[in-house]
Formats: structure tokens, C-alpha cells, sequence
């Protein structure tokens, strides 16, 4: 994607030893490039959320693994890659995508004898699952283009409003991303499309990423308050919602950013369909049952406390916004049933949130028949 | 209700010139009073929200009737006093209380000849305003109680967990609030009550005025983003909703905060009770269809682009949360339908939230039988 006038991607090798990513914190206020030279940088990364959203996370940890393979002793070379799975796995315990990297370069690294193999596979492994990320999210927007297409035909005059909820833009993945990759094609192709942007609170990454990255882009975008998609849908100022997921199941929930599931809802309430744009690597084909199995980050409860943003003068501060002495409390995710979802938009096609229409798209990773209902 | 000790109303009269209000836009870190004298100063307070909520904006447009009967020249009198009242009606269009009061005050005055007994009659008018509104809180209070307690009973043990969207607290009222009271009424009982403040973007009432009473006043409370009441409720962690409203027609559709729509929403959808509370004055008795009918404020973009806190330094500033270029949307309140609403408490009692029951609470206000469905 441009930013500026330049290509970039989220993440990328710069020298064999140093990955360099866009610091996301310093977003929308600043555009700063960041470098990782070690497990421990990728970890604080992913962790601090310097780099978020399950793509990236993903294919950071995937370099992440990369690094670890760089760096560790000949002697307790296994060990250490062990080790340094663990950590980066323990990171932030929703997105599937991160232990999925994790494992594939524990696997694929395992298939080569000697630690120069064992690196070299690394690197090759880390690069795939990028550029893979970035490939699936444009299939995503190929397929996704389709859906805004038909409502622009069906309304004849006026844009197209979608409403999106956090951050499941390019930046949350390598290049595209998932929501946002139907509507940057939509607006490659001259359709007149706006973004609905929930601010998305706490971390407000609506405010900050997606609307920085539309803006970026020259995509039309208006940035609202979290409470206000329900009125927007009561009055017909919503075509459709498209949003990201950090795991869904096999059956169709999908856990996303806190407060998806509200937008579910009124979508439900009002006739506005409601798609979920992922990459396969979002899937978790193990779960069957998002709510009573999707594990649910509870992160720092200063972040529901304290807001940053630019002062007058330029410089970034946080500000408190609650009475000092108030308890709060932050669950990063919610999980919106399938009944609520009216379809997946996937790499390899649009399906609907059931276990039957998701194995008909990805029969390879389909449990066993008995166990689907 | 108590600040540090001390029993105080939201508003009152300090001299026969002088009306006192909390500053309610220096909340929750700083406890200011702030001086009203004049219709300029009532209608800047209610524009520039240093009163807000359905019942106080009511009680100070009494009062800024009072003032302005005080202050209007001998040969323009009722010119003078129709235009204040006009310029008072104009500050806020949603709440249904402000032109109530205004009314209220027009019809008394009109009612008396001299010009010192329509001064007389505007004072006691006012005064009557906020010591009904204060009556009629408390009574809530009292009717709604015995919703908690019923849940109290219910559970044996455990907290009884309130979900409250915005601040229908004292701080909207002049004494007790509406969605509070009973809140208040509960723990003032020995109920264990735990309150679930939406911090209630993009102004924050709920993270700085209800969690700030309620800390004052020792109610155990956390304060959560907008976005996190679905999750919580799907979780089983929340047994009630209790709500203000700042319109209300005779079907029971209900405006009240932008965001309460999509509780009302998850609520239903998680099968967790439903209530607004509200004085009879926050009833619209003409309108019987909220989401066509009742006009709902578009307030400044920049309330949602930038948000005040307190800075490490004790200062309070504005922080710009989006970028610089993106534009944002400010609706002030949406309506959530009838069918979603459980129950209406009012000052006379608990009534479901339709026509004929709420006509059975309020018959004196009842329109005629055949256009009631």
C-alpha cells in the first residue's frame, strides 16, 4: 500500500539481521519505522503492539522465529527455538495466526539437519508466510469486490457505506488486509465507496490505523464513536459491514476486537448484512464453539483509563479520563455467533459462517465427517 | 446526595440574583461551582453541557426562566420573556425536558398580573421544577429497588451486577438521578450491588460523572469501554440494565445516549433485563414513533476527534485522537425500539414499555383512546 507516494509493506528483512516494521503506537502522528534484531525485540513488539492484527502478528512472529534460528547457540540450538516459541507464543493469547507461524517454522525447521539449513529454512519460511499473507489478503479483496459491486449496482446513485470495526486494514497484515482489501479494490476500480470507521476503544485503533490507512489511500472514511453504528443502521446510512477476526472456529465464530459483536447485532436488527474478511490462517479448526472456547485477553486496565493523543503543542500524552480511583476493567475481544454472520470472505472465496459451507471452501483442513454437524 | 461529606443538589439558588450549578465539564477532576445570572449564562451552561441530563436541563431552564423574568424590562416584558424562552429551547433539541420546563414557566407566569408577582411565581415555579424532579427521583429509587432486590434474592449470593450506559446519575437531576436511584436505593439497603459504567464516548459521562458519583457515594463500580457490554452479558456477568432516557414516547420508545441502542440489543440477545428509568417530565406524550420522529442532535466533530483528560502534570487538555485530516460524525442519541425495552420505572410505579401500560400509570396524560394502538 502508499504511504505518501511510497510502497510499503508492514514488515520486511532489511539486512539478514534486521527485520523493520511501522511502529504502530506512534500512529496516526507519526509514520516511524522500527527495527527488530532479536526474539526479544519481536516479543516486546507483538506484545507492546507495536505490530497488531492477526496477519502481521502472525508474520512477525514468523521472522521472529527466523531471528531465533539467527541467533541461537550451536549447542542448545533446539532448545532455544523452543524457548523462544514459547515466548513469542505467550505474547497475546487470542490471534491464532501466532502460534500457527510458530509452529510452521518449528516444523519446517525440523525437516533440516544441519543450523545453517536450519536458519536458511527459517528465512525462506518467514518470507513465505508473508508474502503468502499479502497474496491471500488481495485474493480476499478480488472476492470481497464482488459483494460491493452488486450493492453499487443495486442503489444505482449514491456510495456505497461500510461500516468496519478496528483495525483489519493493510496495516494489520502484511499488505491489503482483510476488511479493508474489498474496499481498496472497490476504490481502485472507481466505485464510490465510504468507510464507516468505529474509533474503537480503548486502543482506538479505528481512529488511528484505519482511518490513517484510507486517508493514505484517498479512500473517503468518516471516524465515529463506537456507539454509533446501531443509529447509522436504524436510518439507512449502512450498506454492509465488513470486519477482521483474530479466530474463528471451524463452525463459524468469530472473535474480533471488543464491541464486533454489538455491530452484529444491530446489522442483525436492521437487514444490514455483516461479513468477516480472513485469510485461512485465521481459522482455528480445532474449535467448534467460539464463546465458551475462544480464550478472551483481558489486557492492562490502564488502557480503558488513560487516552493518548496529540496536544496543542505537538507532543503525544497520555490524559486520564476516568476519576483516579475508579476500577476499570479491558477484554480485548468479543465472539459474535455465526447465526449473526452473513458470510466469510476468504482467499478462496465467499462461503457462509457454517461448518458444512467453511469445508466445502478448505476441505484439506476439515475435522473428521462424523464430528461435523 | 454527598460530595466529600456534604449533601449538595445539582442546582440551586444562592441570592435572589444568583443561581448555583456544578461545573459539571470540569468533572472528574476538579469539583467546581460555578455561578449562573443571567438567560446568557443559563443557555451557555446547557449549550456548553456544564449541566446536563434530561431532569437538570429541565431544572436550570426553570431557573433561567426565573432569571429571565427577574431581568426583562418593565415595557417588553413578555416580549423579553419569549425570547428567553425561544433562546433556552434552542440550546439542546433531544431532551423533551427543556421545552417542558420553559412551557411550565411561560404558562405559570402568564397566570399573574403585576410584574413583581410573575417574578414571584417564576421563582416558585423553578423551585418547584427541581424539588419534583428531586421527589420523583427518589421515588424511582424506591419502585426500582425492589427490581434488585428481587435479583438479590434470586442469586443468594454474589454481587448483583448493573450495566449503566451514560449518566442518568444525580449529576443528571437534581437530586438521586433516575437510572441510579434505584442503584443507590439498593446499596443504601446493605444490597451487595457492583455497577458496570459504559465510559460512554465520545463525551465520557460514564467515565467521568457516573463513575465519579458513585465513588463519591462508595458504590462499588468499573468503569469499561463502550464496546464491552456484550461480552460481559454473553459471559453471564451482567444481571441487569438500568438506563436513562432523555425522550420517551407513549409507545415507549426510548432516546437516550447514542450506544444504548446496542445494549438494549445484547441484552435481548443474552436474555438480561432491560429498564429505563425515568421521571414522567422525560415522556414525549404526542410522539408514538421514536426512531421517525424524535430529533436526534449532531454535535461538534470535534468531540470525537479530540478527548479531554488529565495530564501527568494536573493539567486537563484536549488530545487529538484521530488524524489531523479525517473527518468525524457526532450523533448525540439513538432510540432504541420498545420491543426491547423491559420495563419503564417512573415515579409511580414499574409499567412495561407500551402504550396501554403506560397509559394506565399516567391516564391524565393519555391522548385519546382511538389513536391509541
Amino acid at each position: 500500500m502508499n504511504v505518501n507516494g511510497t510502497h510499503y509493506r508492514t514488515i520486511w528483512l532489511h539486512d539478514p539481521g534486521t527485520v523493520k516494521i511501522i511502529d504502530q503506537t506512534k500512529l496516526p502522528h507519526e509514520f516511524a519505522i522500527a527495527d527488530l534484531q532479536s526474539v526479544d525485540d519481536v516479543a516486546v513488539a507483538i506484545k507492546e503492539m507495536h505490530v497488531r492484527g492477526a496477519g502481521l502478528i502472525g508474520a512477525t512472529a514468523g521472522f521472529g522465529m527466523y531471528l531465533a534460528a539467527l541467533h541461537a547457540p550451536g549447542e542448545t540450538f533446539d532448545d532455544f527455538l523452543h524457548l523462544s516459541a514459547g515466548r513469542l507464543k505467550s505474547t497475546r493469547p487470542t490471534a491464532v495466526n501466532l502460534a500457527w507461524a510458530v509452529d510452521r517454522q518449528l516444523h519446517a525447521i525440523a525437516g533440516v539437519s544441519t543450523v545453517d539449513e536450519k536458519i536458511a529454512v527459517a528465512l525462506k519460511t518467514a518470507r513465505t508466510i508473508a508474502d503468502e499473507d499479502a497474496e491471500y489478503c488481495r485474493n480476499i479483496g478480488r472476492h470481497g469486490v464482488t459483494l460491493i459491486e452488486q450493492i453499487a449496482a443495486r442503489k444505482k446513485s449514491g456510495r456505497v457505506n461500510i461500516l468496519t470495526h478496528c483495525n483489519a486494514g493493510w496495516l494489520a497484515f502484511v499488505d491489503y488486509g482483510s476488511a479493508t482489501s474489498p474496499v481498496y479494490a472497490a476504490f481502485d476500480k472507481g466505485i464510490d465507496v465510504h468507510v464507516w470507521v468505529d474509533e474503537t476503544r480503548p486502543r482506538n485503533q479505528g481512529a488511528s490505523l484505519t482511518a490513517w490507512e484510507l486517508g493514505r489511500h484517498g479512500v473517503p472514511h468518516t471516524v465515529i464513536a463506537d456507539n454509533t453504528g446501531g443509529h447509522l443502521m436504524q436510518h439507512g446510512h449502512v450498506d454492509m459491514v465488513i470486519v477482521g477476526t483474530d479466530r474463528t472456529t471451524s463452525t463459524g465464530d468469530v472473535a474480533n476486537k471488543i464491541g464486533t459483536y454489538l455491530k452484529a447485532l444491530a446489522a442483525r436488527d436492521n437487514g444490514v448484512p455483516f461479513y468477516v474478511a480472513l485469510p485461512s490462517s485465521s481459522f482455528d479448526w480445532k474449535m467448534r464453539d467460539g464463546i465458551a472456547e475462544i480464550p478472551i485477553e483481558e489486557r492492562d486496565s490502564d488502557e480503558v483509563k488513560y487516552i493518548a493523543g496529540r496536544c496543542e503543542d505537538g507532543s503525544v500524552r497520555k490524559v486520564l479520563v476516568t476519576p483516579e480511583t475508579s476500577p476499570t476493567a479491558n477484554y480485548g475481544f468479543d465472539v459474535t455467533p455465526a447465526r449473526l454472520v452473513t458470510g466469510l470472505i476468504t482467499e478462496r472465496g465467499i462461503c457462509a459462517a457454517t461448518a458444512p459451507d467453511i469445508a466445502r471452501l478448505f476441505p484439506e483442513f476439515t475435522v473428521k465427517p462424523e464430528t461435523v454437524s
